[in-house]
């Protein structure tokens, strides 16, 4: 499994935890819906500030985000 | 001062406490010094395997390496 794989399984997990869809999740991070369905299944490598944007509408810190990836 | 911005700051910290040059660097993570360079000057947005890489070469987990930024 690559680390965009790692990475999407890790981003579900939280979005899941606060029992949020993938569209509330992106418009909370001010991204499209599609765009966080293909992060989430590995498919999109994010840059630094796409990374940086989910970290606060998950309102963790980046080290947590990338922690176990 | 964005995240690009800190995270190069942070690159920049991290290479320099292992004496590694900036072409040393970029040899061990398989990328251009250009591009380690405009990293470090904060003018690139990395991605993720990006990322993975610079933690690889400097062989520290992912969330280390975005530690603080």
């Amino acid at each position: 499994m690559d680390i965009r794989q790692k990475f999407g399984k890790r981003l579900r997990q939280l979005r899941e935890e606060r029992g949020w869809s993938q569209e509330e999740f992106a418009d909370r991070a001010g991204l499209h819906r599609t765009y966080v369905s293909a992060v989430e299944r590995g498919v999109r490598n994010p840059t630094l500030s796409v990374l940086e944007r989910l970290a606060k509408a998950l309102d963790i810190k980046l080290s947590e985000l990338v922690q176990s990836v």
